[in-house]
């Protein structure tokens, strides 16, 4: 049984709050006809505290896309090891016993992609299987978490890392100002997580069952637009809408696994925005308080992109986990409009395996 | 037990001979000091056309990234189709029975990645997995057979489509005037592949093993500059003698599966250049006509990337295929420097599954 063991998270350490941003949004968008709606927009959020890995002056400007691309690189290289290390730590696993990585990035393009450069530098076999994923966006953690759960059903007994590294400032394009540019530049956060899949043995979500679903025909709502200045970030109004479809399929494929999606033990899913998580809750009538590691991870870091679910369930071991056997649902949302879900027990250190 | 069945590939309609190639050379880099070198490296890649999705004057006008990129998914989107389909009707299935799409394809980025226009257009079921992998470079089409390989020893039964959509002629970069960069010009060329594995029956290679390997140290000898203007490829004068380390790593994997790499019934590799086909023949001591099919692909479509592998895969299906049980090598190369190899044997259409 392939068990998702305790994530280690780091984000960077220049903070900007969410009064910082309303200022700034306030500063550099004078006179926009919209403002009075991205600056209540980005109020709604709920969003406290970002942290960024450039001062935020830095952060604002532009130097190129060769440039940010570069500082993606330089960035990720410096940030990253630390937190593979301690994720591989907490599930009492060496470098050489990982028989693939999969890294998922949509914040940074590198060919060859950073999977090789760390299996160089910490270590890992040259056999090491390599999966950088880039193109799901925000659903990236899911789909880590569950590529990693299929690689252990093949293959029982091996090991999976994830890495998710998602360094969003980085996409900020001072050019872009519609209202949903405005809303995104309040939302996301940088942040780096990492997670063992073990293959047998390990703490955390014993790993069920996996599924994904593409919302049909919404492939246009959450993009990027490939310019010579990057990739341009677009958010589609619908999209906080979008738990509305959602719920029922997130409520079969449990259904399919004898659970019920209403009554459920944890609930880890990506925290898009605040609206994901209000209406996850109406729709699967639960409790808003089962968000809470969600919710702090919106709070606290903004959307993070891939690595929110990593740090949502990071929360919930931090927390000190659930009780044995205890039933829930990791979910991550990202462009296509995608989901990738997962359903597992939790499985407790102490206990057999 | 997965079948990788007979792959379906297209290549665009504006044809570049290897005279044009070297005329175009001579015209505009006149003068340069390396030039005879460039000639003489472009002569001995054997490339005698290649096809390219727009003609030949277009192609060398780079309208800048965001142009190219538009194109590439314009290209995309108007070609694929018509070769799943066909992958698809080969391996006797439809959309609704495929449960996992691999688009690999490292010379254009979208997001969310075609899988999702895909599954859209084409109806396939909206629970179809995605994987599109974009880092991996031209082992990417070993990478995909073999996370195929993956899903359908963790899910028996399923299915998986393979789709490798490769525009090399979009990454044409005029003011790249390296040596690496002039040889490129006149060894890529662009193509379209598919490819069912199917989890049950099927005719084509029984995949029994897979492996992974990072030649240690040689991340920055395949890589891509990311620049205003794209994704920049430079090539490392050491790239062509990757066979040295690698062919020891393909008679280990062959060994451990009881057979002798230098004594299997076929061998579909990547055709990256004239060199890895003549090395590894030398250094896995096999008759050089075992790598006809690698060659072909070579000779009439340069070096296709992540699509070489399906094609060279295609020209054995159009030979007949192989012997019933015959033994067989799969071997993607690309950025990392990666391999990612397969082991199968042949089932033919007519025996018992």
């Amino acid at each position: 049984m392939a068990t998702l063991c305790r994530p280690s998270v780091s984000v960077p350490e220049h903070v900007i709050t969410m009064e910082e941003t309303l200022e700034l949004a306030r500063e550099r968008h004078a006179g926009h006809p919209q403002l009075p709606l991205a600056l209540r927009l980005i109020e709604n959020t709920g969003v406290r505290t970002r942290h960024i890995v450039q001062p935020i002056e830095e952060t604002l400007r532009h130097p190129g896309f060769e440039d940010r691309n570069k500082r993606y690189e330089a960035e990720a290289k410096a940030r990253v090891p630390a937190v593979v290390q301690r994720a591989l730590d907490d599930a009492e696993l060496l470098t050489t016993e990982v028989d693939l990585i999969v890294y998922v990035s949509c914040t940074g393009f590198m060919m060859p992609s950073l999977t090789a450069w760390l299996i160089n530098e910490m270590g890992f076999e040259p056999t090491t299987r390599q999966l950088p994923i880039a193109q799901l966006g925000c659903a990236g953690g899911g789909a880590a978490v569950n590529r990693a759960h299929d690689f252990c059903t093949a293959y029982p007994g091996a090991n999976v890392l994830i890495v998710a590294c998602e360094f969003c400032s980085l996409c900020y394009q001072p050019t872009d100002i519609g209202v949903g540019s405005l809303l995104s530049n309040g939302l996301f956060g940088d942040g780096i997580a990492a997670a063992v899949v073990r293959g047998r043995g390990g703490e955390g979500i014993r790993l069920e069952r996996n599924g994904s679903y593409l919302v049909p025909k919404t492939e246009d709502w959450i993009t990027y637009d490939v310019k010579a200045t990057g990739f341009h970030f677009l958010l589609d109004k619908r999209v906080p809408g979008t738990m509305e479809p959602l719920a029922p399929v997130l409520r079969d494929l449990t259904g399919d696994h004898g659970w019920d999606a209403s009554d459920l033990d944890f609930y880890i899913v990506h925290a898009g925005g605040p609206r994901i998580l209000d209406d996850l809750s109406t729709f699967l009538r639960v409790e808003p308080h089962a968000f809470r590691f969600s919710r702090a991870t919106l709070t606290e870091y903004g959307n993070i992109a891939s690595a929110v679910v990593l740090d949502a369930l990071r929360r919930l071991f931090d927390e000190g986990g659930a009780e044995q056997g205890a039933r829930g649902l990791l979910a991550g949302f990202g462009p296509g409009i995608t989901a990738e879900m997962a359903l597992g027990r939790w499985h407790g250190a102490d206990e057999t395996m």
